[in-house]
């Protein structure tokens, strides 16, 4: 049997991969350039299945990048003259911190330790802030926000623009586009591709701050939202991008809209249960994030007890088992399981009583 | 029988390619965190081979990045402070020469009409120029520049930066990488590759450069060369990579190896001397460059005399022969083959013999 992979990304491929894989090998698709009409095509089909699968506002525009990472500057860059607010709880919403402070840009932060979330009533953001950065879900440490607070502080701070990091909740989290300006993930992650595609979902608000910034700041050349609208207007990229990914992408949410998205997300909460459950009735593991609200459905997050979280993620290989180790620092205390679609219920039933056997 | 694409990019996929995405796959590659030993030793096995490849000297270090097109911009922000000096003839020149702009650089232009090339002697270039960008293949154009000219450069101006585009041109161009301080590429050209991965080669000097202006500008956050190169000296990389690509390329060049670099420069001049002696006795085509010099053995660019080139590449088309329309304005009367390593000297056969029937 070939191993399963429960890591946070790269992870499993989705179930269909390699057979679409081998369906645009026999179509030459990776050959066609990238100006032709079945390159745009190929956008449109993956735009609209997109727009399903979130249930997109109209009015939002979808662009590549090369990575999630990248969205981090371009966002920044485009959305943002002086300054930016950042909800940090991990490594991944700090890095988009890092990110604004190397673009110079004056930064409010609220911290909270690792493995801990926020209370939305609790904190205040300054007036004339520009953005608000914030992970959904964070990969480091296994936390996630509740799509309910993301939405709230829209009404809370109705300003800002909200920039949302979906890169570990998607397609999961079953966020409300329109209580938001922008959301981004990439594809190795929930959606079991290939890792080398970005995905930005931006809607107009966000247009408009680029519109009046274009001119007087260095927005990303090719890569500004002035240029990456103007070619997703004709379902076209400023430059070449990673068509393979994209084509992929665009079978495997097809796949996801077949399967249901109400479907999965009721999977992957039954899954996480399972995890949960597991964890907390364990001698030999406990759940790190306390509050079980704030517990990730889709990477869960464990302190391995008695031993070194090593000799327990190399046992898991033996069996074909891959689960990702701690983040950093904990790399040694934690494993963290990666709770996505591709991974079914029978594989979790297989983890479980592998961990059990421990 | 399978289309041939002698388009310039994306182009016919080199022929192992279905075989080693094969492999990967079943090894379960695309799964694995870029974290791991794993993808250490595939970065540390590929870095091997394109330095086998280039003849790479060991200063060198060889980093990914998701096009081409971001290493226009990152090569910019990390070695110039002030101004750069480029070499335009042709749309991707420009385009270099756009980004130096766009970062509100001094820019110094000795621009050619499209289908020319350069006079290394009549030329100069102003003191205290730091960064000069060429493009040793304009693959708008079908100009290419002899990389005895490239060399030259160094010996008449030895301080700035020597910063070379060999997109479409690697691995063809034998260039000394002595003489020059940098050069890029993408992958979906000579390599035959999926699109979405950008290699770029930086030797000390560069480097030196980079440390001098880190601190004092933003140079990129993730994606500057202070970050690839912390990450190279461990065979990883600031963000998640597309690993796929990395495989490939890594495979697709220890093939090249195999063959032999001699021998697939000797393919490719013979089959480039078969397709422009073609056009020079044809009454339908001629070549567009004029100086045989400056006739890009890769990516041959002819004019189509008496009719339409649409009309042209569609009866091609409908023969299964694929070629690429003319660039932007051109895109009326020229059309464009790409003679990279992935199409043999029998595809080039066919193809003249198509071309001489029409």
């Amino acid at each position: 049997m070939a191993p399963i992979y429960f890591t946070p990304g790269p992870a499993q491929l989705y179930p269909t991969v390699a057979q679409h894989l081998q369906a645009g090998l026999d179509k030459q698709v990776f050959s066609q350039s990238h100006r032709s009409q079945a390159f745009k095509d190929l956008y449109r089909r993956t735009d609209a299945a997109l727009r399903a699968l979130f249930n997109l506002p109209e009015e939002y525009a979808i662009y590549f990048t090369g990575s999630a990472t990248e969205i981090w500057e371009r966002s920044l860059q485009n959305l943002t003259a002086q300054n930016s607010f950042h909800l940090v709880n991990g490594s991944f919403s700090k890095k988009y911190l890092d990110h604004a402070k190397w673009l110079g840009r004056q930064t409010e932060v609220l911290q909270v330790p690792f493995g801990e979330g926020f209370d939305i009533d609790h904190f205040q953001i300054l007036e004339g802030t520009e953005l608000v950065g914030l992970a959904q879900n964070e990969t480091s440490s296994g936390v996630c926000m509740p799509v309910q607070d993301i939405h709230a502080l829209r009404t809370l701070f109705p300003d800002p623009l909200l920039s949302v990091d979906i890169v570990s909740g998607a397609p999961y989290a079953a966020l409300d586009f329109s209580k938001v300006d922008m959301a981004f993930f990439s594809v190795q992650k929930g959606f079991g591709l290939p890792a080398g595609l970005g995905v930005w979902l931006v809607n107009e608000r966000c247009r408009r701050k680029a519109t009046q910034l274009e001119g007087q700041q260095y927005t990303g050349g090719h890569y500004s939202i002035k240029s990456l609208h103007e070619q997703f207007l004709q379902f076209q990229t400023p430059c070449t991008p990673n068509v393979l990914d994209i084509y992929l992408l665009c079978h495997i949410v097809e796949d996801m809209l077949a399967a249901g998205i109400d479907t999965i997300r009721r999977q992957t909460e039954s899954k996480a249960i399972q995890l949960y459950n597991f964890l907390e009735e364990s001698n030999l593991f406990k759940p790190f994030v306390q509050n079980p609200l704030h517990r990730s459905p889709t990477v869960v997050v464990a302190d391995v007890v008695d031993r070194p979280a090593a000799q327990v993620i190399s046992k898991l290989k033996e069996q074909g088992l891959v689960v990702g180790s701690g983040y950093g620092n904990y790399k040694e205390t934690q494993i963290r399981i990666a709770n996505f679609p591709a991974v079914s219920e029978a594989d979790v039933d297989q983890l479980v009583k592998a961990l059990r056997q421990l």
